[in-house]
């Protein structure tokens, strides 16, 4: 903070008034030596001479100090800064007034405001002192503006300028000055035709410390890193991770998350026109029920509970308790001790459960056009947020048909045969194979997202619902984006008879889920559903290479961690 | 199962044919006896005549025999269901085949369907034989009609009839009927102009075992159980509460969940219109931090994690990274050891932080403006399911005014004085007093909404700002419903030395909280916030007494299930 002290205390203005101090008591010295001489004795001629010359030369002396402070004086007088008000570090914002005064956004100027005077927030990403003026960075999320801070008579002074280039990367500030154009178009900045002329800038909040990282360097883009002769810091996604929130500020993560908030808003939005409610399930569970995957288990009081590996049991039993359509956006917990760039302890998972009035494709359908809806959406609203990721993260679009790829279990494995991969017709597919596929599909009917149909049953879990001819396949699907699994689902077990038996087949106690099974012995509807996550979305739909990046502050078994 | 068998299994059917196979060996048997006889020696006159009149006898006897058979075999003919394929119970739903034709939604019929062949699904609430027909309530969500199963010629049988008089309440069904106008205005269901002439009927689904209480118990007026000679049984909430599923599909939890997804909804939709995006923190933290509120511990690997009992700390780190306007809805953990009304473990919070410009009223606008829009929501476009629950729940209407009354701190406690309690000044109030000043106020100033601002300091914790000039007072605010806090938040400290020096005078380890404190040495701008408790707002706008009534799976100290 020391560098951004106000004016009021920088030493620059106290100089004068101490000079003046420091002459005046020589003046006085001087005197009073004479007048202890007039005390003694009668002096000799040589010495009246000797005394007359120093005193002359103490009276000359006496006069130049008299003048330089003078003239000292007079500097300090011109010296007083007529821009004092305009700039400065404002106190502690404790909401001390209320003005009301319109503060404008970057994202919103037009050509229509040259010439006219705005107020603004922003953060000072580099200050630039150039001869006589300083060229200031500003930036608000991922939008960005030249300013430049010159000195003006009766305006800015020449303090000004040069405290303005003194103002710490990443400082906030309240900056007030008239829109022009440049003489060229600006290409470092968002804002290319607009620059500001500082009039008054003031820091509301400034920097504790060094920064953990360059600001560029967080911007750069990933392909840079690989050129041989790259002569940058390539900030570790562990050091971004350990410095979130300053990581986060990149107009890359700033759209990232723009994105990530378009998806769920889509997800509702298209979820709600169809009917369905927006449900709340309980994270906190009794047993360590459901799938093969690991829980964490909580302290409870005197006993435990377990944290939900989804929302699978609460969503189905809605459908039970007549909800008919309902989805769920929120927190995912899985305990499995895996570190790849896929994989994370929580995450959020955008989930929904719906009545089958005859088939199970009617979930499918509305699966499908909910993330067509996402896709479009994301084309066609968020063009800018999606190019700017693109800077950092270049990859090609990310290409669907207007009618979604189909394929069955088996035409899946007849592809994956032609590109010379065979494999057993009831296995799940491996990571490696699954991504195999989806360039052999992609080449093939140029698409980066598809649906696989009829799982076998065996890969599946005991609630879902075996097909209706050949109990070696099952009404269930996954959805895929770049050869990747995005969204799990399938039609479930409503009958609680045949749950029971299908819980036991595959080696699950039926009491150990009392609860589940109760909600169909009160009649439950056929039902299905799908649960996508949300972070994977946004990591394929960008190409991020690592989930990480999608989630804004991520947990994996070494993280917890801001 | 056994009561809805279907028709081709029923004994019934299977009678006629039992009786002709029982009745064939009478006949072969006599013949047989015959013929021995003319096997031994001549016969005596006597014997002959006896032998005659027995064989006489045998005749007849045969002669009436086969005439019995061919009369039964006759009425079985005549009773060969003619209706078999109109009614029974389909095979498990697998998805067998989609034919895509139209069901419909009672909450959709108008006169204009009068005369006109509908198809759709619906829980049989009750079935009611009555000479030779049956009465069907059956119920949609918190839409019911009444379907009649009449004998017709060549359309429905007395078979029918008689199985459709047998179909377990609770079940599903699929119905095929005529929309009719009713002899008069049906007032036991929400459709009263229209009645349903049955011509198919399908079980889709039904109930194993009783039913843990009656849907009509389960429904009626609470006010009702405080009538003396009440002879009614009450479902106590606990029983509700186990067997949750079937307690949800009461009219008033069908409304009251429906409402709950609307205050999300609404909450979102003015948000987002003002610039807000949806985050999601991680509810796994690496230590127990922020208030006093006792915090829930999970085994992480081989080390501990801790569940977050709000996103305070990540939404104001959001802000610190630059995202200005955020909100999240998402669980909130409590390990309180509490059984109030209003306490559970776990719940939904509905949160957000935003940028200050200037003052901290400029986020109590937001937030009050955001209230507006879901009470006015409320008002005008769930009014069915407002008056829906308030029979069960009856209330006085949630009464608000245009311009929300906003006390200081000073003037409530100035109105507690008027109304006979006098209070310390820098002290919490406690729920009594909270209640207290809540029917103060709607006698003052006739509303069930007030925002109480200016909280004393030493109330608050230590992230929460000081009022710029005296100290002992803050920049927060709680807002209330009905007398009960539904909101709290303030203006946050954004300052790191500032922000150290109120953790140490509030015994708080700055040390402990190093993610988030590092958040505000990279430089954050001035901000403010809130935390909604979604239930509170459920519960306390339909004045349903008890928190759990406005969670679908609620969690407490002794409460992890269903």
């Amino acid at each position: 903070m020391a560098d951004n002290a106000p004016p009021a205390t920088k030493p620059e203005e106290t100089t004068p008034a101490t000079t003046a101090e420091a002459t005046a008591p020589t003046v006085e010295a001087t005197a009073e030596s004479t007048s202890a001489e007039a005390e003694g004795k009668v002096p000799s001629k040589n010495e009246l001479k000797r005394l007359a010359k120093q005193a002359e030369k103490d009276k000359k002396a006496a006069e130049k100090a008299a003048k330089q402070a003078e003239l000292k004086a007079a500097q300090a007088a011109a010296d007083v800064d007529f821009a004092a008000q305009n700039y400065g570090v404002l106190p502690l914002n404790q909401s001390q007034e209320r003005t009301g005064r319109e503060r404008i956004q970057f994202a919103n100027l037009t050509d229509a405001d040259i010439g006219k005077t705005v107020l603004f927030r922003a953060r000072v990403q580099t200050s630039r002192p150039q001869s006589k003026m300083v060229f200031l960075h500003l930036r608000q999320r991922f939008h960005s503006i030249q300013a430049l801070v010159l000195q003006q008579a009766e305006l800015v002074s020449k303090q000004m300028v040069k405290w303005a280039g003194t103002i710490v990367d990443e400082s906030i500030v309240l900056v007030e000055g008239v829109c022009q154009t440049p003489v060229e178009p600006i290409k470092s900045t968002t804002v290319s035709n607009i620059e500001i002329l500082v009039r008054k800038i003031h820091i509301i909040a400034t920097v504790d410390g060094r920064l953990p990282f360059s600001f560029d360097d967080a911007s750069r883009p990933e392909e840079l890193y690989e050129k041989e002769d790259a002569q940058f810091n390539k900030v570790l996604l562990d050091t971004r991770l350990n410095n979130r929130v300053f990581d986060l500020r990149t107009p890359t993560n700033q759209a990232i998350f723009t994105i990530q908030a378009a998806v769920t808003r889509l997800f509702r939005e298209y979820l709600e026109a169809q009917g369905f409610i927006d449900i709340h399930s309980p994270k906190l569970q009794g047993a360590a029920t459901e799938s093969g995957a690991s829980v964490f288990k909580v302290s409870y009081f005197k006993g435990e509970a377990f944290l939900a590996q989804s929302p699978q049991l609460a969503k189905q039993m809605a459908i039970a308790a007549d909800f008919e359509r309902v989805y769920e956006i929120g927190p995912v917990f899985r305990a499995e001790n895996s570190f790849t760039h896929r994989h994370m302890t929580e995450f959020t998972g955008l989930d929904l459960e719906m009545v089958i009035e005859e088939h199970y494709h009617e979930v499918v359908d509305v699966l499908d056009n909910m993330l067509l809806n996402i896709f479009k959406g994301l084309q066609t609203q968020y063009a800018n947020e999606v190019e700017t990721v693109s800077k950092q993260f270049p990859c090609e679009p990310f290409k669907f048909l207007d009618k979604t790829l189909r394929l069955g279990w088996k035409e899946g494995l007849a592809i994956l045969k032609e590109g010379g991969v065979e494999l057993p017709e009831f296995e799940d597919l491996s990571t490696e194979n699954e991504k195999l596929l989806g360039r052999l599909v992609r080449e093939k009917y140029g698409t980066d997202y598809y649906i696989l149909d009829k799982f076998p049953a065996a890969v599946r879990p005991f609630y879902t619902m075996p097909d209706a001819t050949d109990p070696q396949y099952s009404n269930s699907y996954d959805f895929f984006m770049r050869g990747e699994e995005i969204l799990s689902g399938a039609q479930r077990v409503h009958d609680p008879a045949f749950l029971t038996k299908r819980m036991q087949e595959c080696g699950v106690d039926p009491a150990s889920m009392k609860g589940y099974l109760d909600a169909f012995k009160v009649g439950a509807p056929p039902h299905g559903g799908g649960g996508i996550g949300l972070e994977r979305v946004v990591m394929l739909y960008l190409k991020l290479g690592n989930i990480r990046r999608a989630s804004m502050f991520p947990r994996d078994p070494r993280r917890l961690e801001p």
